[in-house]
């Protein structure tokens, strides 16, 4: 979607892909074929490349400061990228900076473990510090039973874990930043993501807070994307809880939770990403109707000839297919569909359906 | 454009291109480069395609004739892009169907042009029946005398030449439509041209007219289009004259007066497009805002470097910006600038002086 935001704007994309049938490797004319942490591969990257950015976490750091150091253009930078993969260095950072997280400590022991549920109480929660994604990398304990077992896969890993005080999550929210080198920033308006074995399913813009958590969330966003020092974009998971906002999770990159922004907002993500790397002046983050909706689609456990069921999809009222050309294996996110409307109900109810139809299930049933 | 807009839809587009610097060449994985009408070319474009469609009229029907009757699917089908490419046959077709196009004849002697001039009065409006673009093979004769050498330099170029009578142009407005195979169609918002020169400056949606004379556009423009027979998206571009409609042009393919609606519309002329040509149901085409104006960036006689001037232009609220990879020759149309707004005035003024800033001219004075 950044290669699509690209081409309009003039601006040669060059993509460093594992495989050639990497989503951005099939729509993008030059592709580098390399693995993301190949210095080799890396090389020949910045040899072609005025800005180096990035579209996941999973890149060596090491290799990052080698390349910034011979005078190499990150955005984000090293250092940021050093953060963003790194759950327990965003904690730390956050609470540094007096930004709510929720109760947390870094455990290497069983004994720790159960010392922290005892004084924060059961369950607890646990992350893996780094390699996460879609839930993948978190896992509830709801009773000390559980921890030593937990606590033996992760050293078999060498996986430092993270445990944080389980809260009552009311609701998940997300802000995106754009934020460029020299800080001007640009906030999207507030999204619900309403996720499900702690995978997103749906994103709803605007998120149906009030005026002052709505406000507030703005500010936070803001001083989570000043304290990581992100140039790009960066997508702030936020829960709320018992009427307060918590840092969950951050992402300096254009975001699966901003996808709704290619319709739903005057300047997307992606656009506002390229933007912001080059130093350009920020796009309008305004909504470009009052509602707007997102729903991934997500292979069904029998997937459907994606090619096949498009059409009925693309019979559903106001409907925009996303997809990724990614093989549509059982759980795994390979498009996505946004409807805007007046209210959130309507194109919420369209967007679901018509992921529906391209999963092969019965659109899941909608509670708010 | 059409690029672009087949990427979320996971159509995988293969660009026959002359150059592997035209601009969709430029963004396309695969481009098989040679000439259009090219019987090698073509063939091997066939053989890697489900459909093939088109991006301008410049082709040799002989061959599309060729291709179609081997089993090609051809969409337009060679017998529209005959149509096309031919105002004489255009005229031929849109008279026998009682469509309103000016008084005109064909003429082969300079007797019959001075006839025509007097039986309708002087000028006289001489066209080029083929291969006119952008003003280039249209000539208003103002008086008799301008016609011998008009004719010397047509019959000396082996060109037939369409004579119409000229007509007072209060307005120039234009209509999309995307029809499939089954004759399905969808209209788009009547819009607005703004010429000068004979080339088209900017398009304003919606055209400022009554509801009796919109309609009337509409109507018009699907008859048009059942006339052609056309597969895919179809402009009619119309002249307002003593408040009736006269159809002036068509192009068979995605045109600059649709160029708005890839922001301006739910469904953009170039997804459409592609919906029709693959006979699968057609997105809606109504306007995301009350009003959307688009000015085309063309090259001013000192032409700026684009990528140097691009960020004063992105500095403009709410304008999107689309460069098409050409470089800036004089009179050269390089990209677009779409603005949409609660109000035309609002949204005209920025997107011509977001496009003025990329022509390194002053913005031409608005007049309505």
């Amino acid at each position: 979607m950044t290669v699509q935001a690209a081409i309009p704007l003039g601006i040669t994309v060059q993509v460093l892909a594992a495989s050639p049938d990497d989503s951005a490797a099939l729509v993008c004319p030059t592709v580098i074929l390399g693995p993301p942490d190949g210095p080799e591969a890396l090389d020949r990257l910045a040899a072609a490349s005025d800005v180096i950015t990035f579209d996941h976490e999973l890149v060596d750091v090491g290799q990052l400061r080698r390349l910034e150091a011979a005078g190499q253009a990150l955005h984000p930078s090293a250092a940021t990228m050093a953060v963003a993969q790194d759950k327990g260095e965003q904690h730390r950072r956050f609470a540094a900076a007096g930004l709510p997280v929720p109760a947390h400590t870094f455990v290497s022991g069983v004994a720790e473990l159960i010392a922290f549920g005892k004084r924060h109480g059961w369950p607890v929660v646990a992350k893996a510090c780094r390699g996460g994604y879609d839930g993948r990398g978190v896992w509830v304990l709801p009773e000390p039973h559980a921890a030593q077992q937990l606590l033996d896969r992760a050293a078999a890993a060498g996986i430092g874990l993270l445990v944080e005080r389980w809260v009552p999550i009311e609701r998940e929210i997300a802000v995106l930043v754009a934020r460029r080198g020299d800080g001007t920033s640009a906030v999207y308006p507030v999204v619900e993501t309403v996720q499900r074995d702690g995978i997103c399913h749906e994103v709803l813009a605007p998120a149906p807070l009030g005026a002052d958590l709505t406000a507030a969330a703005r500010r936070l966003a803001l001083a989570v994307a000043e304290a990581v020092d992100v140039t790009g974009i960066l997508a702030v998971e936020i829960f709320v809880t018992e009427g307060t906002l918590m840092v969950n999770e951050i992402a300096t990159r254009p975001h699966n939770s901003g996808h709704f922004s290619i319709e739903g907002c005057v300047t997307s993500q992606f656009e506002n990403h390229l933007r912001a790397i080059l130093g350009w002046p920020l796009g309008s983050t305004a909504l470009t109707a009052p509602a707007a909706a997102m729903a991934n689609i997500l292979a069904g456990p029998n997937p459907v000839d994606l090619a096949g069921a498009l059409p009925e999809a693309l019979a559903i009222e106001g409907v925009h297919v996303h997809l990724y050309g990614k093989a549509p294996r059982p759980g795994r996110k390979v498009g996505h569909v946004t409807a805007l409307g007046d209210d959130i109900g309507d194109a919420r109810e369209r967007a679901v359906r018509a992921a529906a139809v391209l999963t092969g299930r019965a659109p899941a049933h909608i509670t708010s």
